[in-house]
């Protein structure tokens, strides 16, 4: 796999508080069983069909495609890591596969909990664009494979939640100032109300880690792909934007000591370490970030940061080392790589 | 009060473990009822016939007379961070004083627990001088007071446990490889059968800061004061001194990571910090201590640390900034001047 990708490693709109934004939809195919009722036989059948169908399409220049059952367990965590395929469909056992675009932008995973999840992801707050680019994905799969519709729902999809548009829009946020001001549990409730799903850095299942949150819509039924996208791009991702904005102009004004006392006691240590846990690390490259873009800290680019996020990561470290690591080396080799880009 | 001293801002012999030492001697003067039953009238009168022999017997070059109700609060406890005085004799309101030489090596409370507390502090393992010296003004004195005496017990101190010889001799002792390694209950529980106090840097009722500890005997009665002396000089200090270098030897050989994690968090936490608490403060300075002194950190003097443990305590730095601080400011305060030392 190649060490660099577009979405992950490049600043888009909006970057000071939007790391990346993500489109998804899940589509299954008609005439086949949905992946947990299907038999071995049937998932091999679908996805060959599957892959006919993407690479004939062309979507991009370079698609790699990956069946996960012959991918090693390092490569299959690299690809979560890089958030191209779901931890579910990494640890699965069946006959499985992930398609990625070479920038890494999009990804088709194919017999995951529906036959296709199609994702487009992107740096920045480009909503809009993910959205455009995973409908063309769309319409162009469409053409090969026939996607299960219902007149009535909509999208039929595994998992009740999904059925309708199996649209689900993401951004991935960094609010660092809501969290050191509290505003954050407002937020939270607020997200609730909206039916706004928050997750962590890490996905699915993963607790907010350094005030990374995945911010994503819950329902996908009764409401068409528009006005989802509407909602999300001109009022939630927007209001995020503003909130997060607004609390970091009150610690810049108002508590400029103590902004700085957690920003640079964060970088002394991210410059010092020997020894570093992944929670740990992702708080404190939270703080450097958040000093980055207050202007506090000067002579760190704040994109060094977002590209050691996927970095310090298990898989990655190992990568980078050419080795399998234990707890105590990954511990190692993360403060190593983390002091060394940020001296 | 001079902003600098002797035995506190240099090093002595063993300066890497022994901060520093202490010989006091807890005298009565005969005639006269015990303090704590003592009228203001006689506590008056002692305190002038203390100041009388004390100034009469010319113990130094300088010596400063400080009566403890005409100095001002800050002043008092600029006595108490300086361990000149105790915190009880800066607390109280009878008429009470205290003699300083100019250096700070030699103290004389009056009208503490016993009439007369005689002190002298010297930098690093130097409990023989210390000693040698606390008994030559003790003599002094004894041309000019009557000390009360039993043939049978010794010298008759107010409370008991000074009874006999009313010698306590003690050292400041800098344990953070026995901490580290978790060594230090063993050394806690071999202190306790040799009836030997373990207090923190503070004194008295104190909890231990940063490793450090001070260790003195509790037994005055039944022993020579030659005894207790070679029993602290030739044994106890000695293995304390061995035990902790041996600590910090398998640290640097065999832990080195860990070693050098600890230590250079540290310092990039004190490099950095703008809000700075006391108690972390000591606990850094510790682990900074240890990196100077295993050679681990190279550039900063460990004498530069030494000072600023006296500097860093809120009357030290009101002192330097020539105001009242709150407690916020004093964090402030604390960040900025230890910042600045150690940039």
């Amino acid at each position: 796999m190649r060490d660099s990708s577009g979405w992950l490693e490049h600043s888009g709109p909006d970057s000071d508080v939007v790391l990346s934004c993500r489109a998804r939809l899940a589509r299954n195919v008609a005439g086949f069983p949905f992946v947990c009722k299907a038999s071995p036989a049937q998932r091999t059948e679908l996805m060959s069909l599957a892959r006919r169908a993407i690479l004939d399409s062309h979507l991009e220049e370079t698609m790699l495609w990956v069946e996960l059952n012959q991918a090693t367990p390092r490569d299959r965590k690299l690809l979560v890591e890089r958030h191209l395929i779901s931890s579910q469909l990494a640890e699965g056992d069946a006959p499985r596969a992930v398609a990625v675009s070479g920038n890494e932008s999009l990804s088709v995973m194919v017999n995951e909990e529906d036959h296709l999840r199609i994702q487009v992801l992107m740096a920045g707050s480009q909503i809009q664009g993910a959205f455009a680019r995973v409908n063309e994905v769309d319409e162009a799969l469409d053409q090969r494979l026939e996607f299960a519709f219902s007149q009535r729902y909509g999208y039929v999809t595994a998992c009740p939640t999904n059925v309708g548009t199996g649209l689900r829009l993401s951004v991935m946020v960094h609010l660092p100032a809501l969290k050191l001001t509290g505003e954050i549990e407002r937020l939270r409730r607020a997200s609730k109300e909206l039916h706004l799903a928050v997750r962590g850095y890490f996905g699915e299942g993963s607790e907010s880690v350094g005030d990374f949150y995945q911010i994503s819509n819950q329902v996908t039924l009764g409401q068409t792909e528009e006005q989802l996208l509407s909602e999300f791009r001109d009022q939630i991702v927007p209001q995020l934007i503003e909130y997060e904005r607004a609390s970091r102009t009150v610690l810049r004004e108002r508590r400029e000591r103590l902004l700085d006392d957690r920003v640079f006691r964060a970088l002394g240590l991210l410059q010092n370490v020997r020894l570093l846990g992944l929670d740990e690390a992702m708080k404190l490259l939270s703080r450097v970030r958040l000093g980055a873009h207050t202007g506090r800290i000067t002579g760190i680019e704040a994109g060094a940061i977002d590209r050691l996020l996927p970095q310090i990561q298990a898989a990655h470290l190992q990568q980078i080392a050419g080795a399998q690591l234990g707890a105590e080396e990954l511990k190692e080799a993360r403060a190593d790589l983390v002091r060394r880009t940020l001296a």
